[in-house]
Formats: structure tokens, sequence, C-alpha cells
């Protein structure tokens, strides 16, 4: 398989590229799966996403996002899980059998991070059987460290994976991103003791110096210092078949036009990916 | 011993203040020791800086820094360490027996972590006897993951323990900075793990968001997230008696007089850390 053929776009990289015009640039540049995100989903209309991706052919690669499971509150507890069963019942629509969890940060003003992160297990035990169900899986993602205290508690392949095998691997697994595994010495050997439980593997470079806020700091590939092939061929050799996304936040690149960006990244991929 | 008794004023949370009106501030705020960086050592002079301290009965703690280790060119990584051997003189004659490690990012360009990596523990191959000839204890940080490109390939405890356990103990440990290293969900294993080890203790806050840049985004203690106190009470079990020294680059900070910034550290540090 020519590994273009597995290129999906997430639409966040297009942010403000149009869901029809998404789908019809993509189709167009031969790509062939999409990443989608709730919020533009609802905007659209649920039921008019799974129609327009699957009357163009389209694979939904993944939904963007579940989580946000840290809260302490019962009732901001319950209304998370709440949300989250809405995402996995928008994922089984949208005819994709992976949610991505960004788990949720500290609650303001905690410093109890092992508590944030014992919630998180308890969430996913609440929402496995939800998700079994859908026949959707639950992708928990580790982010970047940096992004601890506020998005996610999650932030090494090893803990995503010790959280991930309290559960079947056909329910619960997880989203390997490059932008924020790609320091941790680990990486490699935990990429291979994930296995089956590699749900995703998703692609943006890492630039220096990060702008202000810093989640808008994702480069497009090859601008940075991620080494995507040999992260690639990782989670090859730990018998991943699936898609490869490109999830690139950065505001430079949202200005552009989404045909644009696609065709940059359909030229990049076959020889950094 | 109080634990007021161990705060050491790293000289960069208060980047301004003359090293004599420093000293001085030291001296009538009761704190007992001063990490000391070399580029202010350097312009105040290193004989007269080790006079002043001495004169005055403080502990230089350790100084910052030497490291940068990373440069694939033999020029440059001979430089790298002739100016480490330096650093490490200079360390001996102000008296203080541990030097920081900031080991270095990726060299521009590079992609290869492992190459830059190794690079680094082979310098510390070439520096240790030479450190120990000096009486000096070669302190490898584990900067946050965030700095990785930039600044230092070396982003954990783990990693750090790793590369120092192919040295005796007397020569080579880790810095553990609170926080670089909080968000880990290893790190009091590894903290336990390093025993002996341990070279020191730095505290600084997680605030966000992060600034642009990220370098100077610590944060006030107290005005964050970081447990210093279970951090303290884990490298105390592992055996840890030495200094603990708030080390804080942010801009508001540097702004306001050194003094009333030691004062909130005297006010704050026995209830936090």
């Amino acid at each position: 398989m020519n590994v273009l053929e597995r290129l999906s776009l997430n639409q966040e990289t297009t942010r403000y590229w149009a869901m029809p015009d998404l789908v019809a640039g993509c189709v167009a540049a031969g790509v062939r799966g999409v990443g989608l995100w709730r919020q533009q989903v609802g905007a659209f209309g649920l039921a008019e996403t799974a129609k327009l991706v699957r009357d163009n052919g389209l694979a939904v690669t993944s939904l963007c996002r579940g989580g946000f499971f840290t809260a302490a509150e019962p009732a901001a507890r319950a209304e998370a899980l709440e949300d989250n069963r809405r995402a996995l019942d928008e994922a089984a629509t949208l005819g994709t059998d992976v949610l991505v969890l960004v788990c949720g940060g500290l609650p303001e003003g905690s410093r109890d991070l092992d508590g944030a992160r014992a919630r998180v297990v308890d969430a996913l035990g609440e929402l496995a059987p939800y998700a079994a169900g859908r026949g959707v899986r639950l992708a928990i993602e580790p982010l970047h460290p940096m992004f601890c205290s506020d998005r996610a508690v999650v932030s090494t392949l090893d803990q995503a994976l010790t959280m991930a095998e309290n559960f079947p691997a056909d329910r619960v697994g997880v989203m390997v991103d490059a932008y924020h595994v790609w320091w941790d010495p680990q990486v490699y050997a935990q990429i291979a003791r994930a296995g089956e439980r590699i749900l995703g593997y998703q692609v943006a470079d890492w630039i220096t110096p990060l702008p202000a806020g810093v989640l808008t700091g994702r480069g497009m590939i090859g601008d940075g210092c991620v080494d995507f092939r040999r992260l690639r061929a990782a989670v090859d050799a730990a018998g991943y078949r699936g898609p490869i996304e490109v999830e690139i936040f950065n505001e430079d690149i949202w200005a552009l036009p989404g045909e644009q960006v696609l065709a940059q990244l359909v030229e990049r991929f076959p020889g950094l990916v």
C-alpha cells in the first residue's frame, strides 16, 4: 500500500474550510479519509455530515474529541460523561470507530495529579461498555506534557497504555500523535508495547520557538524536527495498518486556502511520513 | 532542620539584582545559600564573587550552567567540552560542588534524537574525571519536554538517571527541578531510584497559559499547580538533605525589586515547599 493512500486530513488542519469544500477537496486530491471535529460536525449537521462523507466515499478516520474527565464535582463529572456518550453516538453515526480522548487537565486550583488521573480511569470504565455498544473504540491521546495543567493529565504513551490495559484491547486504546510523543525517550518501546491498541497515528511537526499559548504552535510536516518516518515504521511494526491523520493547529496554515494546504501535504507526505 | 534553612535563592529569580545587593539581601533575609549563573559571575568577576559570598558566609549551592553537548561537528564539540571544563573550574573556585548541566537540544536541521542523546553521554564520560579532579559533581538536569528541540534532549528523570548510572554516583547525578518534572507519571518512582544521585532540588511553579517563547513562563511558588511539598518529601525520603533552590524565570518577577521577591519567597516557602 502506497503511504499516500493512508493520508487522512484532520479537519482542524484546515479549520476554516467549509465541510462541503473540505470533502470535495479531499476527493479531488485523492485523499481517502478525514478526521472530524464535533463542533464542525455540529455546525454543519450530524446527519448531513454523515451523508456527505458517505456519498463521497470518504472514510471518517476519527472523531475529535471526547474526554475532559477530570472534574471532581459529581455534577460536572456526570455532565462530562453524558457529553462523551453523545460523542460516541456521533462517532457511530459518522461511521468511525475511533473517538479521540483529550482527557482533561488539573481542575482549577488543584495540585492533585494522581486524583485527576484516577478519575480518567474511572471515566474510561464508565464509558467503555457504552462505546462497545456503539462499535466505537476509545483512543486515549497522551498530550505533550506542556498541556498537563490545562488539557490532559495523560502525558505519555506509557501512562496511556497502563490506563488502557485495564480494559479489553478492542475497547480502549491509544492515539499516537507524533507531535505529542516525539520527545519521549520511551516512545519506541511503548509503541511496540501498544500493539493492537494503536488506534491511530497523527502527524504535525514540532517547530521552535513556540508561540504564546502554545496550542497553535504545530508546524507543517517537514518544517520541524520530528522523525515521522521512524515513528511510522514503529507503529507499522507494532501491527498498525490504519490511516495516518495530519492534524496541525497553526494560525498561518489556517489563513491559507484549504486546497493549497492539502496540495502541500500530498506533496510532502510520501517523502516524510 | 527548619525547611527555610534550606532555601537558596537562584540568582536568575532576581535577574537584575546586582551581585553585592543580592548577597546583602540574602544575608539580611536570613537566606543561607545562592545559586549562581556563569554570565553573572563573569560580569562581576569570578574571584570577586567567590570572595563576596565567602566573606558573607553564603553557600553557593550550584553553578548554572554547563552542558550544550549535542553538537555533532568536532570543532563545536571540542569547544563545548572546553567551556564545560572552564565551568568546572569556576564552580570549584566559587566553592560549590554542583555544576548544573542543560544538555543541549537537537542540532539545527537534525531529527536524530538518539544521536544527540548519545553525544550527551559521551560528553559526560569526557568530563567526569575532570569534574572529580575539581571536586565538583555533574548534575544532569532533565528539562521539560517542551525544551527538547532547543535546550535539552534530556527530558525525564528516568532518562537522566540512566545516563548518570554509567558513572560513579559521586561524580554524576541529577538536578530535580519541580518545574520540569512535576507532570511526569514516573516522577516519584524515579526520585526514589535516584537516591544519592540527587544533587539538588529546585522549585518554580507551573502557570497556565504559557507566554510566547515559554522560557520565561515560570510562576512564583504558590501561583501554579505544582505539588512542591510532595516532591520535597520524596527527595528527602530518597536521602537528600541539601538546599532547595528557588529558580524562577519570569519577566514580571524580574521587574520587581529583589528584596520584595525574596521577602515573598521567604513568606511562602515554609507553607508550600
